[in-house]
């Protein structure tokens, strides 16, 4: 019968990779033996465990050992990584590997390289004693694309060994939660990040204009707290709309109330900006004066304005086409160690595709079918907060004027 | 072919009685001629009309005209009122009258009465020169109880003539809407009201407590803000555990941490109360010294806990007969002009049913679903809010304590 | 230090036993000291472990032990169960033992008592050689109450070793999965139950009326299906609304649009069962002819409708006192091993409450949060749905009508 | 003071153009004078009215004809439509006139043109006697731009007399109505609509797959029911994805359960479908043998996927970018009368975009925030229904497989 032997160390218990390895060879048919076991004996010290996998069919076994590298095990006959050709620009071999976001590295040789940009749902090309994540979009014809899934090793990120807000409250996502303790705690974290010089990356998404939110954002961008802004065109025209015309999507900001004809506003600003040439254009021109993109222009943050295809307009900035929107929102993320997002379902999803396990992500939306998605996700850092994008930003912002 | 002839006046264009009457008829199959029209020529004359309504049936007729009363139109050739003996105690006569929520009146000899405490699903009851509403658990047999739809006439609470929050924003449930603006001037309502000796009736659910707001909704009651107070055992449960345990469902209010066996702690706080015998005892005793029932004690506010069947416990303050229940916040109401809801829909819709369209309403919960439900029970006062419930009470309580 | 020791037996790590009882330990700040580790070599060995716990307090350590207990573990000193005296009627002693909804068993002098109906949130009477599980509502003063955390053993329902829809789908919401095999697997299991003589309990909520699936759950309760049926005022009251009317709360089923006046229908079906005397009195008198309601009556199952404070009328087989009705449904419950609660919140948290872990449950509404918040209330052995209640009856119904 | 005379004239009442007209006018802040008013005596004749607008601004007094006009009113001295020239491309002058959905025409000398392929948010270009719809993004430089409000004329679409799904149940969202009825009236106006030659468009989102109605949705496709398919890269990765491992989203779609590794799934299909050079030449190949995809290739039906920033892959077949999307849907838009949108927001919003209030919209979707947003867009012809993807393409496969 096929065998593999696998080994896990680390807090394989209460970080849950035991626990899973064993659902996945149980859920996918497959028997095992504990060869050895050496459990922890406090929470500091590291558990060991050998295990051999058996089971009916090769692709079976394979299934199995694939599912239990996702959890941190390696193999122990530790084969270096293989590789095919790319057949052309654009396609990966058939049997390439797919990567999870969480840190990877392959075996090339004797040493062990650390996957470059690692991203879920990419291949792996290994070329001159380095490791790069590339998406299928991305590949070129001929370069050498990890397949199976020998030399392969992936390190899940550990849950803390202290109670945090980060990974502990993972997937909570109700509502009925005190949340200004969260928000206080994401303030000190969001002040450390800026301590070492890490970058902060924001998503946003056109209710924080709805709901009178932009001088909250526009706070955060001022006050130098945001180094990547990643949303579309929408919250971008609400945004101008709301200096042109005082409305969001027609309706007066100042008192609530909907504007006959306000509907028009977004159309009309988009115009505008248009005629202007840019947003960046229209904020020398004088035409633009305040607001979440003048502040992020006077910034000079990094800001990618992603298109969908419900877009009106859209403005000259937003980046119509999808691979290049793509492209340049990884191009911004090296060096980001928190994201935060906001009431943006498309360019959260959008977002989160693109991040490692590493980053720590805040999901906040009223919505809980949001916070759920996102959470599903996968990353093992996401922190679910099902509130108002209002108050969330105004306590935030008040958190991290007081220093 | 049966016919009969409504008459009609007032704002009837946009306060949506005339389009409603024509889409009734329409509905149920009748036709119509319109005798008589006067539009108001600007926007404060009042406008007047005549119909005559046909369908082919006698029953279909009688659900015409019990349509067309329900949005204010009266029958041209008024008959007196008719009624009928209630069978026995608890029992209307079969054709009684079914109340709206809407000012009624009914045409006793050449008088018209106002029936007294209007709310909806109810009968009336006229007796000695007097119309009650009354509830079909509270008739008593031999009671004079009205059928059919003779004598009868509504007349619905007019839309504003100018823009204000209530009326206007009936059933804006969007979450996605700009709120401190609407809490601003609901505070100023509230400081009207009480200028005014009006009385304000708070209901609460229990997410208040989860999320910490239970110092926002004590402050109100201790500032004076609130006359009367509907809840449940839950929220009362859950106040007194953070009181003596820091907790609300056994969730750390301090850092919004899951306390391990946190889960006991409201059923000792039950226990404890039971033991004490009733809340103001644990007050009186010095077992409970703050929190939201703590001031509803001090402020010597008016409070019905309702039972419910999902109650641990529960409190021994909780009314656990419903029709009890039901008794005790008819009682409470009189003289209340402004109701706010707070994350329940239970309690909510409860309230909702028994009061009068003229009581202004607001109802906030996080989940949309909750505010459509209540806004499609008929007020034409009802004022939604999608939004934290921690934030509007933190905001609410903020903009009543600065004079 | 305060030291304890404590056992654990069975498939501790993919059941996740152990990994919870690290995480309480760690989360409650003490620490452990592994002293015996056994893994299970394969799949169907159970493991075994012996643990010391430290805390710094004695409560914490108390508290810890409670969670471990909770989780399965046995103190390994295992001293005899201690009880108090219950101070009066319908009081606990301060310090009693709160239950949990698993399997329990507690120590009186050498051997392990089963406590018998075990629910949530109670405490433990221990007479004559027997022990009870009993809610605070229906202790006697002077009956001998456990104490303390002390013989005490829990023995939580285990991950099935095999894919099952029970259990394995646990807190799946999610409504974007493929639902008809689980319905098909639902039948299969009812089928299952009623061979061997156990007895199934349907929680019905109105939008099965509203939606036009009263159909279908008359005809599950007329195949002999359902044992128990819970359900409050307004299913009743809708369902003898469309046999009178054709209406479910004013909207013609016929065609799903809405009837002008339609919204007297249900006030008016609840005074005529109210004149007639009862449910049972108008289908013996021929008024009810058809329906969820009358069918209940024919096939003679038990039925316990419990009230609520937003009812109208009610009807006259309302149980309007809560005490009462959690009374009723408790005394119903013993020998249902399945639970079906379709689109009621308020009714289904009730049953939930009252059901031991063993029960397999499933959850049916549209709305995912009502089936994310029964899931929350922690039965082992819930399996959400997130679906239209119309289409799962109808699938159901089918299933179940193909032998 | 500024002074406009509009007239009005059809249902005016009952479909709700006069309240609305009100309305906006006391909301701008303006008065009128009804100078002639003439009621359609019965339900079939028609009123009329001509009313005299005054506002104390020229701005005002441009808002409320604006907002007059979008309700159907028009200007009783009616100058000709005035046009000024688009500065560049892709700009429009400052003052162009923002159309709405409504049928709309323009007076050119003596004639009103009909403005060609109306949609919302979109300018008018006059030239060489004819008037079309032009985004903003596909305007040329010179072209001749409708600006301000003369020589304008809306005609909105009238409600229906007499009672049908379309238009009567507008804005309906309730999950707790009966559906199968709807559906069947679907089924039928499906079928008038097939027998007229007339086109319908199904907007498609990937919980069709993930629940298992993949196998509906191919049966309308191969029976000839749908003319144009709008989907995105998900669906068709998904439904790929389910063709070659019989999963979705790594769900196996026999059994409902998760496979591990079979988040895979869909990237590896997506691969392959690049390696084949595009979803027909797959076809062609004899690789892709069944499913949603297959069947539109194999029917020959128009198909646009437009891409979005979160997808994988994409589909070598997915236009990836925007405008160019919006082009080609634009472009298969004519003659489509009946629009069919199932779990899909981001498409369903892009398409209503585009779609004419005169085309009959159905928006289906589980959760009831779409449908409610969809619905606001601003359709008069918009159908909402709250339910089960799956069980709602079943119901309608059946309805339209049984002649």
């Amino acid at each position: 019968m096929p065998t593999s032997t696998i080994e896990l160390s680390g807090h394989i218990i209460d970080s849950m990779m035991l626990p899973r390895i064993f659902d996945a060879i149980m859920d996918l048919g497959g028997s095992f033996r504990v060869e050895e076991f050496r459990v922890g004996q406090s929470k500091d010290e590291p558990s060991y465990t050998r295990i051999a996998l058996v089971h009916d069919t090769d692709d079976g076994l394979h299934a199995i050992v694939a599912a239990c590298q996702q959890q941190g095990a390696v193999l122990v006959a530790a084969r270096p990584v293989r590789t095919e050709s790319a057949p052309r620009d654009g396609v990966f071999p058939d049997r390439f590997y797919s990567t999870g976001n969480q840190p990877t590295q392959v075996r090339a040789g004797d040493a062990w390289l650390e996957v470059e940009n690692i991203e879920m749902d990419c291949g792996i090309v290994v070329e001159a004693g380095r490791a790069r994540c590339v998406a299928v979009s991305e590949v070129r014809g001929g370069e050498a694309v990890v397949v199976g899934h020998d030399g392969i090793r992936v390190q899940p990120v550990e849950r803390a060994r202290r109670r945090e807000i980060f990974g502990f409250m993972t997937s909570q996502v109700s509502s009925e939660k005190p949340k200004h303790l969260v928000i206080r705690e994401l303030a000190l974290t969001m002040r450390e990040i800026r301590g070492r010089g890490g970058r902060i990356c924001f998503v946003a998404g056109p209710a924080i204009i709805h709901t009178g939110a932009g001088v909250h954002l526009s706070a955060l961008i001022a006050g130098g707290w945001i180094d990547v802004l990643f949303a579309g065109n929408a919250i971008a025209a609400h945004d101008i709309e709301s200096q042109f015309f005082g409305t969001s999507l027609g309706i007066d900001l100042r008192n609530g109330l909907p504007i006959e004809a306000g509907h028009e506003h977004h159309i009309r600003a988009i115009n505008r900006i248009r005629a202007a040439g840019s947003i960046a254009a229209a904020v020398e021109q004088g035409i633009l004066r305040d607001g979440v993109m003048y502040q992020a222009v006077k910034a000079g943050i990094e800001v990618v304005l992603a298109g969908s295809v419900r877009d009106d307009g859209p403005l000259p900035d937003v980046v119509t086409d999808m691979v290049e929107a793509q492209r340049r929102m990884r191009a911004a993320l090296p060096g980001v160690e928190l994201c935060i997002m906001c009431a943006s379902m498309l360019h959260a999803i959008a977002t989160g595709n693109l991040l490692a396990a590493s980053v720590k992500t805040v999901c906040v939306d009223i919505n809980p079918a949001v916070v759920t998605k996102l959470a599903d996700r996968g990353s093992s850092q996401t922190l679910g907060l099902v509130t108002d994008v209002e108050s969330f930003l105004r306590e935030l912002s008040e958190c991290l004027a007081t220093p």
